[in-house]
């Protein structure tokens, strides 16, 4: 059997382009006692992966120029000498940029096909939806009445962000890019009102959003979001900081004048709390809880999610690429097989 | 019976200086039902009155010309109208930056004088104190075996950091300016490392200090400091910022690079926690355990605190601007009378 693979070709600088990555085939392995060989179905391209490609420190160790670029998976099971796994079982691992692998049967967990689609588990009830649950909940904590602020709304975290806020008896607000994405804030996800951050007057929408400031600001893009939403933090707001996806290209630090110092006060004059997240941390103490809550949630409709599948693991890079700048709607999938 | 009160004359640009106040003298009305003349002995200087002179929006509204500056107070009864105050009695007040007043007997708090002398509810037993008590064990939360690091770490709220972080099994860094101070860092307050920030070496020695890296910084001055110190911040690193005082006379923001960018990266990859406070946010659950523990500590030796007095309430606009710049030596007092 074997496997073609997409790999590390030369760390980009910048926007990954067409030379970041190489494709490959290899044959793999017999498959070994204990293991599983596995087809990938469902590809998930998430911003973290952006991190790993460049060599700064992170919280992640980068990867390696050869390596295959690393993500979590939807896999079916071919082949199986591993008890707890039976040929046709879907599994999530966490293979990559690639179409099959041999792996030991302890490093897949088999899904549920009864609780709903396979896909899910990489998205709404998979890490994109933890880091939404735990960093609202653990870091953000809307009380009933409190104004939540998301950005990238209409992707898997901002969306998710959301509808839980709505759920705990928060005002939601969600900021996107474009008109199709704000309509389907408050039309398909349950925004109190939706902001376009492309408009001209994305200052001023924002402003009339939040007339009672904001209290909770989930942040997942940093940028110039930040900079206009950080004018209507409240006394005591909270800023759960799991992702940083606009700046994630840049190959340098940006001109003056230096805002730190201006931050920093803030977070004097107002008692702000700014805690950055990775979703692990969280996993040992609310994971079980997540699970249970979000499942039903999504049982009974209360929250909803859109998925952005792309065809084919050679069109994974220029899917990859278009997250990074906004381009996809919902969470982005790619089928494999 | 007269008051002298300095007031503020006009805001100041920058660096407070001689037209910032002026000294009126005012005849006092007489001592009404329920009210107390109080002559005052002791005027607590903080960093946090530069904040009232200007009208830049901050956690308290600012003072207006013509107001007297604010400040806490110990006074004597020199007659009271009120049940609960006899003459002779020592109190704890917010007179400000006067000689005298006439204020209800509510507003004024006994002090015992058994319980050490009365300035030290001016600082280590009052404001200062709290602050660095309820900074440290409630947003820093630091370890046995964690670093903690302080600035201005002779001062009333950071020698109090270090030494309550040293009682809970952590290992203290104090950061001060100039060799007597460094020196008192170890030889008076016990902490382990005293760095000094004027030194042309500065970077190199905090990174000797903290072979750990840093668990809790606790930010009270802002500025250059946290620049050096941020790069040593370790994985779920605390930050509770109480004060910026190094940028407290800033006209206008500083040039570039923009640092806000990098910082929010590092909130995200070492999963900070950056939290502004005011102490008054936790004086009701932890006022009372402050007074009990605080008292205990100095009583015992466990804590200890420097005064720097200065006689003559004449002379405060000049030891409030060399506080401002770091001029004093330990907690900043005027001996008014």
């Amino acid at each position: 059997m074997e496997t073609t693979q997409i790999r590390l070709a030369r760390r980009p600088v910048g926007a990954p382009d067409a030379g970041t990555f190489a494709t490959v085939t290899e044959t793999l392995p017999a498959v070994g006692d204990g293991e599983v060989l596995l087809a990938v179905r469902y590809l998930s391209l998430d911003p973290y992966m952006r991190g790993r490609l460049s060599d700064a420190p992170s919280y992640a160790d980068p990867l390696e120029v050869g390596d295959v670029i690393v993500g979590g998976t939807v896999a079916e099971v071919l082949e199986s000498r591993f008890d707890g796994l039976a040929v046709g079982d879907q599994v999530l691992s966490y293979l990559g940029w690639q179409t099959h692998a041999v792996v030991p049967g302890t490093a897949a967990r088999r899904l549920d096909p009864d609780a709903g689609p396979v896909s899910t588990a990489l998205g709404v009830l998979g890490m994109p939806g933890f880091t939404a649950y735990a960093g609202l909940l653990q870091i953000g904590r809307p009380q009933p009445g409190e104004t939540v602020v998301v950005a990238a709304a209409t992707g898997p975290v901002g969306s998710a962000v959301g509808q839980i806020a709505k759920l705990k008896g928060a005002r939601a607000v969600g900021i996107a890019g474009g008109p199709d994405k704000v309509r389907a804030l408050t039309e398909e996800f349950g925004f109190d009102v939706g902001v376009d951050h492309r408009a001209d007057d994305f200052r001023e929408r924002l402003a009339d959003a939040v007339p009672d400031g904001i209290d909770v600001y989930f942040e997942n893009v940093g940028g110039a979001v930040f900079g206009a939403v950080r004018k209507h933090l409240n006394l005591y707001a909270r800023i759960p900081v799991c992702g940083l996806v606009s700046g994630y290209n840049d190959t340098e630090p940006p001109g003056g004048p230096d805002r730190m110092p201006g931050l920093m006060r803030q977070v004097l004059t107002k008692s702000l709390t700014i805690r950055g997240f990775i979703q692990g941390e969280f996993v040992p103490g609310h994971y079980r809880d997540f699970l249970r809550d979000m499942s039903g949630w999504v049982r009974d409709g209360s929250v909803r999610y859109r998925e952005d599948v792309t065809d084919g693991l050679d069109n994974a890079p220029e899917a990859f690429a278009g997250m990074l700048r906004g381009a996809n709607f919902g969470k982005v999938l790619v089928k494999v097989s």
